[in-house]
């Protein structure tokens, strides 16, 4: 259900805070947040103040980095202390991870201790990494336990904690040694004891697992919540599935970023600045230039043959662009086939093998065509045979390299998707306009 | 835990049933499935059929649709009869889905009728909609039960439902009004009343919303299970989170094959045969070979020109190549952005807007460099003046339409990420070997 921003706005100018209490509190935090986030900032605080607490910590969840702080600045001390205190340990991370000091600390000391050691301990993982995932809000019972011990626990320590599907089983060292479902601890009796029927096989993370092995993990495993674990095996958080979708949307654009050579993705399309966004274009397109310049070198390096024979140079850019396109075509497919794990680095030779085999079979369609093309408008037997001779290797040579190089990155710890399609492209005119020109050279050569 | 397989293999020789029973039962159902798809047919049968029917069921939903045919023509008709009653639901219609009438009827046939009803129900609805999502398998409660009641009723129905954290609850009709979390049955009181505790704001599935939507809203609103509705608003199944997962990998994927003018993605990377594949490629790469023609047929055009100078020609490649890639970069950044919603319709002149401007400074750059390069290389300022300011117009232009060809294609209902790298870069070739060889003839007449 939308809610009509013209609509909140009347009630604004009004001040009838009680109208638009009533209408916000029948929609989900969601859809209030992305309401208060289009406001006037003033205005957005006026709004955020009137939200009855609980559903002010869900919207505040729900809202950026940057809204996030405006309200802070702007609530009274006590909406501020229940907030951090009471919001998702790992939405409160992300929060403070871009204070400056001086809020840091002054929020440090509202906090309650213990809520603040979990920051900082939280603060300590890198973002990108199994720790920086996680959440500190669980539910944990212990392994002597019954089904009724856990559910009075479970009533007694789950009230703050939004996701809970799950209740983890720790032995007397804290490490996690299986799980109970809540759908178990409903169907089975209150005297059961959890140790017996407890599921001993459980997918764990690591704290320094990277996000990627974790969102693959949640994928493979149709998991929902994943347990995490220090080097000493015991229980440091867990990571929630709403977060490792996130994940997986971050890495797909990060791919089609990289693919399109247009460097690392920024949170959010419009929040690079041009100048910013242009820098960092330039970066790669100054190196896709002086790569272009070899290009030039090449034409420079055969004008004399080039001289002689005017219409090659109109097949040049259909020569180049057939190389780039098809070596794109095979690194886009390739690129996939590891990120979502069909393609191995062991399986290099066959992927070069199968692209290898594809690229000459695409190859001598295109070089026929063009061969026939070149014949008949005028070059004659001559230069059709040296336009698809050429053709031919190129596309073959391309889909190979665009098969070959993500794998070589991959072996190399390299994301493959920088393979992009543009880098490809331009190194591909380099090759087939040497293949081209020494082509035409001998075979000029031969007939005199 | 990794199980090995040729310790697996070498149990099989021995014929060593209880051993491998021992070994598989302590594994995920995951993990077994990805063990015995490695064995040859005989004996994944052997080894499927040592299983016990709990476990032999989840390994089954595991397994691809090719794997689970093979299984199900080796097992006895008992077990046959249990999986086919018991599995998933929405994995049995995904099975059903490629079936020949022969095995279809057969298996109807051994099933139990209200589970053959449901196979043949969700057939009715196409693949990549959420009605073809979706499970049939969840539980609901009526609104005038209490918590008790719904425990019982859980306790009842919710023995082979895989994927149990919330329970719909309905009014009289079977319209849902509202969810309970199994958090909330353990939580709240016997005799609490399901209506008044129940969570009434809840984000709904219409049968016929396409599997993209479906995902977006599983994104936005951080929930794990979502429920169906028909056009009365009847519940008809439920959508899980896990599923969501692989439709965003898979569309993902989907737009990255795009992206690289490669078609449509194969069920998997070693899916397609190379026939197959390379015939698939081959309709881009010939739509793109004909555009390329036409860069030929310009430089034929101006052929006299070139003739004159011959140093013009060997800027052909950098000129076009960055007028390609920039248009690429471009491109890339808006289809993502389209894909995780950042941009919309409505923005398409904002954006078109910016990337003008991004094009034009990321172009003056360039210019400047290639116009530099040009005059120290021979070809004297005339020729650098040529080359840049070419180069500026180019990029420029591309880079605009990078931008406003996604969005154009997302306002005709096209996919946008189908404005791939390549067909830009060949759109390019073309205008900007125009642009280039219309500035050197008007600059060239001009100074005589």
């Amino acid at each position: 259900m939308p809610i009509l921003l013209p609509d909140i706005k009347e009630l604004i100018e009004e001040r009838a805070g009680k109208d638009i209490v009533d209408i916000l509190v029948e929609a989900s935090p969601q859809d209030v947040a992305e309401l208060i986030s289009q406001l006037p900032s003033s205005e957005m605080v006026y709004v955020f103040n009137l939200l009855p607490v609980e559903l002010a910590i869900d919207v505040f969840e729900e809202l950026g980095v940057d809204k996030e702080n405006e309200i802070l600045d702007g609530v009274r001390k006590e909406k501020k202390t229940a907030i951090l205190n009471r919001m998702a340990s790992d939405d409160r991370a992300d929060l403070f991870e871009g204070l400056d000091e001086k809020h840091k600390k002054y929020y440090f000391s509202i906090m309650e201790k213990e809520e603040a050691e979990d920051v900082r301990e939280l603060l300590s993982y890198p973002p990108d990494t199994a720790g920086g995932l996680m959440t500190t809000d669980y539910v944990a019972v212990y392994e002597w336990m019954s089904v009724g011990d856990a559910v009075a626990r479970l009533r007694e320590t789950a009230k703050d904690v939004d996701f809970v599907y799950e209740v983890y089983v720790l032995d007397r060292k804290d490490r996690p040694v299986g799980i109970i479902t809540l759908k178990d601890l409903v169907m089975y009796n209150q005297d059961e004891p959890i140790g017996k029927i407890m599921k001993r096989s459980m997918v764990k993370a690591r704290v320094d697992d990277n996000q990627e092995k974790v969102a693959s993990l949640f994928s493979k495993y149709d998991v929902t919540m994943m347990p995490v674990v220090d080097r000493k095996r015991l229980m440091k958080g867990v990571i929630t599935v709403d977060d490792v979708i996130d994940v997986i949307e971050e890495e797909g654009t990060e791919d089609m970023y990289h693919f399109g050579a247009a460097g690392n993705p920024p949170e959010n399309y419009f929040s690079d600045g041009i100048l910013g966004m242009a820098r960092k274009r330039m970066v790669w397109l100054l190196i896709l230039v002086f790569a272009g310049f070899l290009s030039g070198m090449v034409i420079e390096h055969y004008s004399s043959t080039l001289h002689l024979m005017l219409i090659l140079a109109s097949f040049i850019p259909v020569l180049t662009g057939s190389g780039g396109n098809a070596g794109t075509q095979a690194a886009a497919v390739v690129i996939r086939g590891i990120a979502v794990g069909d393609i191995r680095i062991r399986d290099i030779w066959r992927v070069v093998g199968r692209e290898f085999l594809i690229g000459a079979l695409v190859g001598t369609g295109l070089g026929c065509l063009t061969a026939l093309r070149a014949t008949l408008t005028g070059g004659g037997g001559l230069v059709g045979l040296i336009v698809g001779s050429a053709m031919i290797i190129s596309v073959a040579i391309a889909t190979a390299l665009g098969g070959f190089l993500p794998l070589l990155f991959k072996k190399l710890n390299w994301d493959p998707a920088l393979m992009s399609g543009p880098f490809l492209t331009t190194i591909m005119d380099v090759i087939s306009l040497g293949i081209y020109f020494e082509i035409a050279r001998r075979m000029l050569r031969l007939v005199g």
